[in-house]
C-alpha cells in the first residue's frame, strides 16, 4: 500500500464514486487553512530542521505511542523518557519497534497519514516494515536534512495559508514575537489557552498565576486582577494575529457562582489546595467570564469539554501528560452550557465552537443548540474521532438537523508537522463521498454539492476564525 | 431541484435501487394514515382558505423559524410578533427573508418537503430564491385562493383517510364537534393531550384545571374529583372518535406515591408554586393514573419524554412556546417506565407507545422492552429525526432486536398542512431503501419486503390506533 | 426462503461483493473456536439426543419466547412452565405456536440462524410455517433420533476444536469431569462463573456458598476462608482445562472496599439480607479480588456489566430467570474500572475481556481504554447485538481508535446447540463484509484483508483464551 490509490477513501460504488472524483477534484487544491494545531511555533520561528523519521512519526504523536504501547511494547522501546531516569531507546532502535508493529495501524487513520506523507511529502515507494526499518530511517533522515524539508519550506509547499498554534497565556510568546517580525506574520497566530491559570487543582496554578502576571506587568494577588492580567494579555495575543481561545474543561458545565465565593476559592488556592467541586465551581464560573471576554473581544470560544485525563496515573507520573490515557466521557451539553447560551448565545460579536468526543450529543444535544442559538457553531470531528467513519458519522449525525452551515469548518489538530496535508485531504475525500451520495440520492443538485464541499474545506473555517469584522 | 427526482432517497447502488422502486410502486399511492398530527381542526372545521405561502411554509414551522434566526436572521425579520411590540416584518417581506436563506436548508428534511410540495401539491416550476420570491408568492397566493386549495379539498385529494390532532382536555372542543356533525366525522379525530392539568409547574395551571372542570361539569377542587373529570373528558374524546392519548413529560419516570401525597400536592398547587421534585412526584404518578385509565378505556397511551423545553428562556418570554428552543436530552426507560410496565406492560386492552429522541436507548432499551412487553411498542421515529438518517438509524437499531411488528406505524407529527404527503412520502421511500438493502442481501425474500413495506406505510399504524375492538 | 442464498450478508455492491467473497471463501471452514457458550455440559458428556424441533429451536433459547410473547402468545401455548402449575403445551402444540407466528423473526439474526440450521445441518427443503408444522415436527425428530445427530457427532461435524461452558463453582463439575475422563478433554471445558456467589442479593447465596465450601473442602464461614475457596475452586477448574472465568455485575464498577468493611458484610449477609449499597460494594470489592486471582493463575477474566436483569418481576416470579425480561443499560466505563484498570492494567498475566450492551461506549470508552492498556481487549458483540448490523457497527466503532488487534475475537455465546455453525458463519460474513468495504475504498490491501479474517474468524480468540503461557 506504498502506492496511495487516487480513489482511496471514495464511495465503493461506481456512480457515487464518480461524483465524488468530480467533487474532490474541486477542492483538493485549495489552500489548507489551519485554525487549531499543536505544532510547537518556535519549529516554525527558528526554521528548525527535524532530524529523523521517528521524531516526525512517533515521537510527536502519542496516539502512535499509545497504539504500541496497548499490545504490549515497552514504553522504553519506543523512547520513551521516564521520570526515574530508565534508558530509553536511541531514535533508530524506536523506529525499528514502531516499524515492526506497523500491522497494529490497520484500519486506522493514522496509518492512513502516514502511509500520504511517505509517499506524497517523502516521496518514497520503501513500504514501511521490519525489513525496511533501517534503510526508510537513513533515507528519510536524509531528505529531512535538505533545504526543501525545513519547516518554513514544507509549510509553504503544503499551501498552508493560515495556522493557529495553541498558546498558555502566562509563558512568553517568543517565537510568536519572531514570526510576526519576520514575513510571516498574520499567517501563524497563537491560540489563547488558559487552562493551566483556569484549573486550580493543577499543581502549578499558583507559580502559573504568578507568571502571568509577570508576562503582562498586572498584579494577579487578587481576583479582580487576575481578570484584569487575562483581558490583557488576550490583547497581546489578538496583537500577534490570535483570532480564538480554546478550552478543554472536564466538564462542559459553565455558570455564575456568587462574586465573593470565587474570590474567596482565588485567594484560598494561593496556599493550599481545593476539593473537587470548589475546583469545578471556580471552573464553570470562569468560563462564563471568559464566554464574557469573548464577546467584548470578537475571539472565538474554542469548548472541547468531557474528557478524563490520565486514566492511568502510573504512566503519568512516570511519562508525563498524553501517555497517560485521556478517555472521553458522557457529556450533558443541554444543562451544562444553559447558562452560558442564555447569557451569550445571542451576543453579536460572540462565536462559540463545542467540539464533542461523546457522538451521542451529537444528534441529540449539539445540533439542535446549534440550529437555534445563532452565537453556537459546531466544531469538527475531534481527536481519535478524526477517522473516516467518525466524520462521516459526525455529518449524518449533524447535517440533517442544523443543515450545512452551522459548522466551523475542519480542523486538522494536528501534532505531527508532515501529516497536516494528509489530514485535510482525508477529511476533503470523506466530506465529498458524504455529499456524493446525497447527489446520488437526488438530494442534493451536483453544483450545490460543490459549494458546499467548498464551504467544508476552506471556506467556513475562514467565515468563522478571520470574520470580517476583526 | 424544483424538478423532483423519482428516484430520490432511494439507494445509490443500482441493484437496491430496482429492488427498492420495485417496493416504493407498491406503497406510493396507499392511503395516509396520521394518527399523530398538530394541525389545527378549527382549519377544517371552517374549511378555511390559506392565504400565502409565508402562512403555508414558513409560519406554521418553528422548525423553519428556528434554521433563520440560527443563522442571524432577526425574528422580526420574518415576522414573529414578540409580546414586547416590536414591529414584525408583513408576510410578503418575512417570505422575502426565508427565500434569501433558502441554502440554510440544504441537507435538511424540511428542504426536501418542500421542494415536494412546490412541485406536487402546488405544481410550480419555479425555483424557491431571493429573485423568485416575490413571483412565488404571488403565484402560490393565487393558487391557495382557489377552491381546489381550501383545506378539506386537500385532504381529499392527498388521500388521508384519517387524522389525529392534538387536544388540550380543559379546552372545548368545538371543532371537532363541528366535524363530527357534517360528514367528516370519524376521519379527523382529537387526541387527549393533559399536559396542561398534569405539569404543576405552568403557571396557568390552576386555572386550566379549573376550566377542565367546567367543561365536563365535574368539582375539580379534589384530588378525586379531577380524576372524575379527567376520566370523564376522555369520555367526551372517544365520543368524537379519539382513539388515543399524547404525553410529554420533561422525563420518562412513572411511578405510584402515596395517595395522601398526591393528595396534599393538588392541594397545593391550587394556591401556589411547588417544588421542582413535588412536580416531577406528581408527574410522574399521574402517568401511572393515565396508563391506569389508559387499560380501563382502551386509549393508546403515547409517551414521548426526555425533552428540555424552552432551552432560551428570552426568546420563550418575548416569542412563546416553540420559538424557545426545545432540546433533547438523554433518557433511562429500564428504570423510568419499570413501574408503568410491571403494571400494566401485559394489560389485554393497554397499548404504550413511546417515542424517544435519545437515539442512543432505542437498540439499548426501547427495542429489547418492546421486545418483551406485550402492551408496548416502539414509537416511530421523531421530531427533527423524522429524517431520512434517523429513519434509518431506527430501523437498523430496533429490528435486529424487535422484529418489524412491534412498531406502531409511521405518523407523520405535521404542523405545516400541505406537508402531509410528502412526509408520508418520504417515510416511505426511506422504508423500501432499508427493506431493498435486506432483500439485495438476501436477508429478505421480495415478497415478504412487499409485505413489511405495507405494513410500515399504514396497516401498522391502523392495527395500533384503530383496533378491531374498538 | 429454505435455499440458503450463497452470497447472503455480503455487500449489495457487485464490486465490494467480489471482494468479500473472495475473503469468505478464505475463512469460511475454518474450524469454530468457542470460548463462550451456555451449552449443557452433560448434554455432550452423556452424549443425549435431542428429541424434536420444539427443545432444538424453541425452548432452549429465550430470546425466542420473548419475541412470541411480546406479541400476545402465552406462554402456556409455547411450553413454559409456570411456577404454579399452570397446564402447558405439548412440544408439537407448541411448536405449532412457534411456527403459526415465524414472521415476527423476519429482520433478526434468530430468523437467519434458523433457517440456516434447517438446510445446513438438517437438510431439509419444507419451508417454517403453519402449514407446515407438523410434518417439519415429525421429519426433524425422525432426523434427530439418528446417530449422526447424536450432541458429540455434531459437534465433530460442525468443526468446533474448542468449546467452554459456562459453569458455577459451588456445583460439581460431574459433566466436565466425564468428559476430561474420556476421548473429549480439553476440546470441551468449563468457565468458572462465580456470580452466584458473589452476588449477596442472591436468595440462595447462603447456600450457595456452603456447597461452595464443600466442593472443594474449605470452611468458608469466614470471609479469608471464602476467598481460598475460590482460589482453590478455580485451580479444579484450571485442571479441567477452564481458561477463562465470566462475571456480569449490574454495573461496572470495581473498587477496593477497606478489608474489615467486606468482612462484616460477609458475616452479616450468612444471616440476613443487605441493603442494596451492601451488596453493590461487595461486588464492585470482589471485582477487584478476582481481578487479582486472574493475574496470578492467568485466567483470562470476561466482564459483560450493564443488564437489569428480571425487569419484568412477575414473569420472572411465575417462570424464572431468563423470561424476566434482562433489559441493558448505560454503562460508565471510564469511571468503574478506573481502578482495576489502575491496579491490572499492565499485569503481565492478566487479560480482561469487556463487553458491553451500551453501543455508545465503544468508540467514546471501551475502544480508547484497550488503545492504552496492555491488558484490555475489546469483548465481540455480545448478546442481542450479536446481529449483523450490531456488528458491523462494532467494527465500525472500534477499529478505527483501537485498530484491529485489540479485540479478543469472535464468540457465539450459543444456547441452541445446532445454532453453533450458523453464528460463526453470520459473523465471518459481516466481518469479511465489512473488510471487502475498507478494501474496496483502499483502506486495507487485499491480502491484509485476508489476514484480518482470519485472526477474526479463529485466530485471535485462540490467541486469547489459549494463550502460550497456559
Amino acid at each position: 500500500m506504498t502506492t496511495l490509490h487516487p480513489d482511496r477513501l471514495l464511495p465503493a460504488d461506481a456512480g457515487e464514486r464518480a461524483i465524488a472524483r468530480e467533487l474532490y477534484e474541486g477542492v483538493r487544491s485549495l489552500p489548507l487553512f489551519c485554525p487549531h494545531t499543536h505544532i510547537d511555533p518556535s519549529v516554525l520561528a527558528e526554521d528548525r530542521p527535524f532530524t529523523d523519521p521517528y521524531e516526525v512519526f512517533v515521537a510527536s504523536d502519542h496516539y502512535v505511542l499509545r497504539t504500541l504501547i496497548s499490545r504490549g511494547v515497552m514504553p522504553a522501546e519506543i523512547g520513551l523518557i521516564s521520570r526515574d531516569g530508565e534508558p530509553e531507546a536511541s531514535a533508530r532502535e524506536a523506529w525499528r519497534a514502531f516499524a515492526s508493529n506497523w500491522h497494529l495501524f490497520r484500519g486506522t487513520p493514522t496509518r492512513m497519514w502516514i502511509e500520504h506523507q511517505l509517499a506524497e511529502v517523502f516521496g518514497t515507494t520503501t513500504p514501511l516494515g521490519a525489513e525496511t526499518a533501517d534503510a526508510l530511517f537513513d533515507e528519510i533522515s536524509a531528505t529531512l536534512a535538505t533545504p526543501e524539508f525545513r519547516p518554513r519550506a514544507l509549510l509553504q509547499r503544503f499551501g498552508v495559508e493560515f495556522l493557529a498554534t495553541t498558546d498558555a497565556p502566562h509563558l512568553p510568546l517568543n517565537a510568536h514575537e519572531k514570526l510576526r517580525a519576520g514575513d510571516w506574520g498574520g499567517r501563524v497566530v497563537p491560540t489563547f489557552r488558559p487552562d493551566a491559570v483556569i484549573d486550580l487543582d493543577k499543581p502549578g496554578w499558583p507559580k502559573a498565576v504568578e507568571q502571568l502576571g509577570e508576562v503582562c506587568d498586572v498584579d494577579t494577588s487578587t481576583y479582580e486582577g487576575y481578570l484584569d492580567a487575562l483581558r490583557s494579555r488576550r490583547e497581546d495575543f489578538i496583537r500577534l494575529g490570535a483570532t480564538a481561545t480554546d478550552h478543554g474543561p472536564v466538564h462542559p458545565h459553565a455558570a455564575w457562582a456568587p462574586r465573593e465565593t470565587i474570590e474567596k476559592l482565588y485567594e484560598r488556592r494561593q496556599t493550599g489546595a481545593l476539593e473537587a467541586d470548589e475546583v469545578e465551581l471556580f471552573r464553570s464560573h470562569m468560563l462564563m467570564e471568559l464566554a464574557r471576554m469573548s464577546a467584548d473581544d470578537g475571539m472565538v470560544m474554542q469548548l472541547h469539554p468531557g474528557v478524563t485525563r490520565n486514566h492511568d496515573r502510573a504512566m503519568f507520573r512516570r511519562y508525563g501528560p498524553d501517555i497517560g490515557a485521556d478517555i472521553p466521557h458522557a457529556v450533558n451539553l443541554v444543562r451544562g452550557l444553559d447558562e452560558l447560551l442564555n447569557n451569550f448565545g445571542h451576543a453579536s460579536a460572540f462565536t462559540l465552537v463545542v467540539f464533542t468526543l461523546d457522538e451521542t450529543a451529537l444528534a441529540r444535544e449539539l445540533a439542535p443548540l446549534a440550529a437555534h442559538y445563532p452565537a453556537l457553531r459546531i466544531g469538527a470531528p475531534w481527536w481519535f474521532l478524526d477517522s473516516p467513519g467518525g466524520m462521516r458519522r459526525h455529518r449524518e449525525a449533524v447535517s440533517e438537523v442544523a443543515g450545512f452551515y452551522k459548522g466551523a469548518g475542519f480542523n486538522d489538530d494536528a501534532r505531527c508537522f508532515t501529516s497536516i496535508p494528509a489530514r485535510h485531504d482525508m477529511a476533503r475525500r470523506v466530506d465529498c463521498a458524504y455529499l456524493a451520495q446525497l447527489v446520488a440520492q437526488h438530494r442534493l443538485g451536483i453544483e450545490e454539492g460543490h459549494d458546499v464541499a467548498r464551504l467544508w474545506s476552506r471556506d467556513q473555517a475562514r467565515e468563522v476564525y478571520l470574520p470580517d469584522r476583526r
